[in-house]
């Protein structure tokens, strides 16, 4: 036949190669319907094959539907075996994402990007060699399907160390292993604001990821407003009836503010009387820098707070585990939930974290990461002061952002873009606001992932495009 | 202070103890809101700790907002610190999920579940050594947040044997990874039916678990007859237009039909008519046992085709690594959902999983399981023929399961429980049923995670529980 041949250095089988061949020319009517096929014999002569290679060819091609031996006269192309391509089927490159690009020609920026931990301090040797034994003697059961809620070894250990360190009173049933605290707020909202007309009270402001749970799920926002204490109860919305409250009470985002009790009641007592529920995320808890960490609103009401968190700070985003605990009658859906999402999180990486908190590496590189994240925010703190000693810092106690205010300085759109050309990048807490025009004088400043002389030279660049910046209306030198 | 005492060989330090006694009186109103606190002297004498650890633990207090400073007249339990707990929020703990218990009832049976790969072949050794590897050699960024479609490493190679393999055509940047196919076909429906009034036609029987997520996607779904070829294109509805039609072509589950290439091209040519996308689940296709895997639908029509797949079967389930392969006008949105659900599938696994791939490892694991997989494969069927000789075999060709069909035995539900009496699970097309009526006869038996003796022993215990089973009434010995 014109045009075929194989090719015998070709990793391809030469079956294969006959049958891709012949398949293409019936798909693209080179062969057309009906059109007798050359004998294997013939063929097989032709291409300088052996006649069982283009028998087996045929063979595939005839089990597929592609061709017809017919009694007594020989192999055909079979009816409706080919088809008309569209040209955009050919096409088969994707344009890179804008988001991607961006993120490109910020590189050579010093970036205050902020819930972004250390990837420099991995304990990459001690998980390496947890996950080799993990592989080597974990029970065969591992490698089938799991439980949606979780492997029991790594809820055992959570339970009891979030009872130890954070005041969550949970017995490991209570917990749902997830895949990041993002998953674990996005079932919760699935599950608490299902039904039609859903009403969810949030902080504000409030990070995007959390508007975007919240308006995928269709539930209606109800803002309220947050101080440097967090978020302020008496601002609660007394005529509605939200199916849960949003709040962060250990270190809010963006504003860095610890709920005081007398708030952590009032907010209790207000779910109470709407009868709601508080969910309470807890996500940098673990880094406190100025007394000891306010244990977990769930400890004081564990029916009425779904409480959230995550190893994505502590540890790496990278791995994805996050959990919920659950009220007890919240505990059957939500995990039917996530079955549905997912099945369950990795096995693997939950037994390997299980294992790495058994043996107490888990709390050492808490403390560690706590020393670390201490000097960076130091660092931050100290700098601010000396280059910029106009600003005050909000929410420095903890977690591994603060806020810098500035009563003289708007900063709009066009401000954060001249600082971004200086060659560094922070972020608005305007941009965080679900209701506009409270926060213009206030900036979020993340630590944690950048190194101390990165936060010196990033301070020290947004001092140069602040001093270019007299009032609001930007002058260049 | 009476019944206040602290026990210095705990592990928990005095200050913490002294904190969290005094805190637990507040809430529980022992100190009652305005009442004047012991001074730290005082209650640092009758206890016998040194002053400065009472004076830790009431600064805490006073920092959470517990007690207050008077000047001139002492420290008080502050305004609003107390509340009254729920008697609910003492219960803890949660009743086991029924179905958990069920599963524990059948630990003893034989169970022919479909789609449970062999837990006992995962390559612990290579997998244990490439984690360590991954760990100690990956690059910095890989331990902060990932991209959402997946790392690109293992897009790939992905990308590389999908083409070799399943004739899958597509870019890397097509691909989308996620957490197993459950999460993949999960994300296509809510992309694909997300307006009111979603149509989705899927092939009948089907798996609950897809109708499980048509269901809660909130699509009305247009059952389409499936006949041991797999679905029938003439039963499509040609008044409707269906969002998309979800097939599996390679092995239809249950029946196990391979779709010959005429009624696929009917499939598309339907897709192009309705305008519609075709979403092509390939969960098992890798392991084929007469003559070469039939190569996808979406390499007929990339831009008509989501194409899902899965590592659950050939590797193991525990790794919830699965993958969407998508037309390019749907690549943005669909990576915006799968940032939404849980940001990324975790990226050590994907590197594991990438290196596990480049090394060769994969394709020689695909060869030894479909070697085990023939062998039980084999045992069944021979134990079938030998034991229930009235019996008719469907869909062996390939997979991890095959139907058999009894045309005098209706499986009902009592049966069923019959034969689970003799100590074996096997599952009821019927059960798989949108439109019920059509498969009474028709058992689905997966072989994948059973040794052969237990095939062998499980096939004797079907037919001692069917012998007792004249036509439809049964009746005991």
């Amino acid at each position: 036949m014109l045009g075929f041949e194989v090719d015998r250095n070709a990793d391809v089988p030469l079956t294969a190669q006959v049958y891709e061949q012949m398949r293409s020319r019936i798909l693209r009517r080179e062969l057309a319907e009906g059109e007798r096929m050359p004998s294997s014999r013939e063929l097989a002569a032709n291409i300088g094959v052996s006649r069982n290679v283009v028998l087996e060819a045929y063979e595939r091609l005839a089990a597929e539907g592609y061709i017809e031996g017919r009694p007594q006269s020989g192999t055909f192309v079979a009816a409706g075996s080919s088809f008309a391509r569209h040209a955009e089927a050919e096409r088969e490159r994707v344009a890179p994402a804008a988001a991607r690009a961006e993120t490109v020609a910020d590189l050579a920026a010093i970036d205050f990007r902020a819930a972004h931990p250390a990837a420099d301090y991995f304990p990459r040797a001690v998980w390496g060699r947890l996950a080799k034994e993990v592989c080597l003697d974990a029970p065969e059961r591992v490698f089938g399907y799991g439980p949606a809620e979780g492997a029991p070894e790594l809820r055992g250990v959570l339970a009891r160390y979030l009872l130890q360190a954070r005041g969550v009173r949970c017995h490991p049933d209570r917990i749902v292993i997830t895949s990041g605290a993002t998953q674990a707020l996005h079932l919760v909202t699935e599950l608490l604001s299902r039904k039609k007309d859903a009403l969810v009270a949030v902080e504000d402001p409030v990070t995007d990821e959390m508007r975007a749970i919240f308006a995928y799920a269709g539930a209606t926002v109800l803002p309220v407003p947050v101080d440097d204490k967090g978020i302020v109860p008496e601002e609660l919305p007394a005529a509605e009836k939200p199916d849960f409250v949003f709040v962060i009470p250990s270190h809010q985002f963006p504003l860095g503010g610890t709920l005081p009790i007398q708030r952590r009641i009032r907010l209790l007592e207000y779910a109470r009387r709407q009868d709601c529920y508080i969910v309470e995320d807890d996500y940098d808890s673990e880094f406190t820098y100025e007394g000891a960490a306010v244990p977990s609103m769930q400890g004081l009401d564990p029916e009425r707070v779904v409480y959230v968190g995550t190893f994505s700070k502590i540890l790496s985003p990278a791995l994805r585990i996050g959990y919920a605990v659950l009220p007890e009658r919240l505990v059957p859906e939500y995990r039917r939930l996530k079955w549905f999402a997912d099945r369950h999180t990795s096995v693997l990486e939950q037994l390997i974290l299980a294992r790495f908190m058994e043996e107490g590496y888990f709390e050492r590189h808490i403390r560690r990461m706590k020393k670390i994240y201490r000097k960076r925010r130091e660092a931050l703190v100290s700098s601010l002061r000396q280059q910029l000693p106009q600003a005050n810092i909000l929410g420095q106690a903890a977690g591994m952002h603060l806020v810098v205010e500035m009563a003289g300085t708007r900063f709009t759109p066009a401000l954060l873009a001249r600082i971004r050309s200086e060659g560094v990048q922070v972020y608005a807490v305007e941009h965080y606001a679900i209701r506009s025009g409270r926060h213009e004088h206030q900036i979020v400043m993340g630590y944690g992932g950048l190194t101390i002389e990165s936060i010196r030279e990033g301070v020290a660049r947004l001092r140069r495009a602040l001093e270019n910046e007299p009032g609001t209306a930007p002058t260049r030198k």
